[in-house]
């Protein structure tokens, strides 16, 4: 029979363990921290009734969509983002819920757009949101959310930059231009790209006069300390309730987010982000890595008036954002912050001999019960062979025990990386095979 | 507008906090325990070329695909299992992964099939598998991993049943029906379900006379302990090589197991399990609870002599087994197992005072840092309202603190099952915020 070629579908990767660690390690920080803050986790299916996920997203996000019949005849697509299950999940269940309602969602979504580098067509969200408070209190948590979490994956260097989108939309308002904001604040988005005349240009296809824009644009450039930056801010919004508003939120969350601990270096006033999606209308984030801010924001998200109008008449306003996991990891790659062997448990137990294998078996076991994870090799091949294996796989230390180290109690502990040898007793009480594993091992596996 | 009705496909399911948070964990112990013995994580695609899927699974899981044309024209599939997957993985990167192999996956897959009583069209699968050894020592691992991870999901009660392929094929080469193994073992496998007597109804459609299937089912019906029934077996089998291997295989692993610490009413020699799936060659094994038998098995696999055949020409024998994720969280929620509000954060913090946000969130950073939960309610409503919530939500602990006990450095903790409160200083130094949680507050919340 001819064989099948194997092979992934174009725009998917497999994960192969090098990489599989390291994300997983990744997803495992970030439900830790977001549940130290009360986040609760949630799961939608991967698959919806097309209606559901068409109804909200906008052209752009309709062509990206796998959709499909199912063997029912059912219209259904493989969701393409988190925050549309979401909508219609609080819509569906809100009752049940209870608000406000603080979720996590941690889940593969699929876009059939074309491939770019680094992009792919299924990949891992990592939303949280809080649904159903309009308190300044949640825009500060999520702020706060976003740098724990920055700090958990091991960042020091990074800064989250803040803005609010009524401080544009009240000048906008102020300038007659209310009604083309999302066009603008699109154009604007794209500002550190593509520079001001750009901006301008893209401006006046909307009917933006030059001066309108020189306005718009010499607000986006307002730079300085944050203090500094809301002083200059005043006078440019105070004309208008909404601008108003929106800085006087941005001040409040500044200075607590600053109170509650945040250095001054990691928070940033940034009139210049506004998030292209439309559904923003408060506060928005975009968080950039010092070392790499060329990669773009890490971690993005944002305030929204009313997240299921499509699913519920309930208004349900909320904040929420999501980490680029995927972005993010590839950044940890280029500044080698991932292991190139990443191992998952610490010590390699060489496999000498077939009479001993309920030995080895019982050792291993005695060491897992104090947390040290052990990989015996299943078979009983020369030590070079098991040792070139488990240098492959990373592990810290081998353990090689021969017949004659079962007889004497004794074991011979490797650290690969230095080629250090210890010898030491292996079982405590003389290598009675009821005892603990002996204090010397344990104590030399603890450095 | 008209509202599109929220709603979920039948055969799918959300998952609310209630059952989230559980599985989570439940997904958390299995790779914990996984990684204890030294298998390493990987991930594929959902999607895969629908030769991929169709190569192998025969009949019945074709129907079950989940399949159409990408907006590519390619004919893909989701995939129904992961071990398919890991198939057409290991024939492609098997170079680049070595041998041994031993991986674990978590992860979600669909079947079309007819939604019947707690199945679902979408479900998670937990699979870990050794490629690429044939020595019994990943025999023996394989039932330590699943007696490890039934201890560490907090079960006790538990059987593993273990049988061996070559014990049964052994004995249907003696009777002449080796070419019918496939059809014979399958009616087999329904024999706690349906009886003896429709067994052997069904063994006679495919030619085996009433002698030969009373000979299988004299071998299916050996009991007692596990020694007496290797006793038992001896003779039945050890005319033939097949069978001898087997049962000599079956004694060192049950004899292994044991003496690595394993409970002798753990491990169970069971004749009549063999495993429906026709690539099962040697060892099988099926979990059962103690409390609730009825349910099936729980964890589930076996040794197969050739994983990847239709992708490469490499033989890759391995051994492996799946964690019934979903049927043991129904098995829990039965047993009562599960908390009915599961909190991720022990500590309520109750809202009170707008100017003195930044405290609140100042002092829950600080107890973060202690690796204490900590979720602050967003708006200052009344303290029943914020309390109900609280106990919605399953809080274990309130601490309640408005602008008096701000300006005293004191906070009420409450523990909400009991009602008992303590009134305790909140930050050291007396009230500096630069200062520590109180050790009070920390020892209190340590309980």
């Amino acid at each position: 029979m001819a064989l099948i070629e194997p092979r992934t579908l174009k725009g998917f990767r497999d994960y192969l363990p090098a990489a599989a660690v390291p994300r997983e390690e990744l997803v495992a920080t970030a439900r830790r921290v977001y549940r130290s803050f009360g986040f609760l986790p949630i799961d939608t299916p991967a698959l919806e009734y097309e209606e559901i996920l068409t109804g909200k997203g906008g052209e752009e996000s309709d062509k990206q969509l796998y959709r499909f019949e199912d063997p029912g005849g059912r219209k259904v697509a493989l969701r393409f983002d988190l925050t549309v299950p979401l909508a219609r999940f609080v819509a569906q269940h809100s009752h049940e819920l209870g608000l406000p309602f603080k979720r996590y969602h941690i889940a593969t979504v699929w876009r059939g757009e074309n491939t770019q580098r680094g992009r792919y067509r299924e990949f891992m969200q990592c939303d949280f949101d809080t649904i159903g408070s309009e308190s300044i209190a949640s825009d500060i948590e999520t702020a706060l959310v976003i740098h724990d979490l920055m700090r958990a994956i091991g960042f020091d260097d990074f800064t989250i930059h803040v803005n609010n989108r009524r401080v544009l939309t009240g000048l906008l308002e102020r300038l007659d231009l209310a009604d083309r904001s999302a066009p603008v604040l699109r154009a604007l988005d794209k500002l550190p790209k593509i520079g001001p005349e750009k901006v301008t240009a893209e401006m006046s296809l909307v009917g933006v006069s030059a001066t309108q824009a020189a306005d718009i644009l010499q607000l986006a450039s307002i730079t300085g300390s944050n203090d500094e930056m809301l002083a200059q801010l005043e006078p440019l919004v105070s004309a208008n309730d909404r601008g108003r508003d929106g800085l006087a939120k941005l001040g409040t969350l500044l200075r607590s987010v600053r109170a509650a601990g945040v250095p001054e270096a990691r928070i940033q006033l940034d009139v210049s982000i506004a998030r292209g999606l439309d559904y923003y209308t408060g506060t928005v984030f975009e968080t950039f890595l010092g070392a790499l801010p060329g990669i773009g924001s890490v971690c993005s998200g944002g305030r929204y008036d009313d997240l299921a109008s499509l699913y519920t008449k309930e208004r349900l306003p909320g904040i929420g954002a999501s980490l680029g996991l995927d972005r993010l990891l590839a950044a940890m790659e280029e500044l080698k912050l991932l292991p190139e062997r990443p191992a998952v448990a610490p010590l390699f137990l060489a496999n000498f001999s077939e009479s001993h294998l309920a030995d080895y078996f019982a050792l291993a076991a005695r060491l897992r019960v104090h947390g040290i994870g052990v990989e015996l090799y299943p078979e009983t091949k020369k030590l070079g062979a098991q040792l070139k294996y488990a240098d492959r796989r990373g592990f810290r230390w081998a353990l090689v025990i021969g017949d004659d180290e079962w007889a004497s109690n004794t074991g011979q502990l490797k650290e690969l990386a230095t080629g250090n040898s210890l010898t030491l007793p292996l079982l405590d009480k003389g290598g009675d095979a009821a005892g603990d594993a002996s204090p010397e091992l344990l104590h030399a596996l603890a450095q």
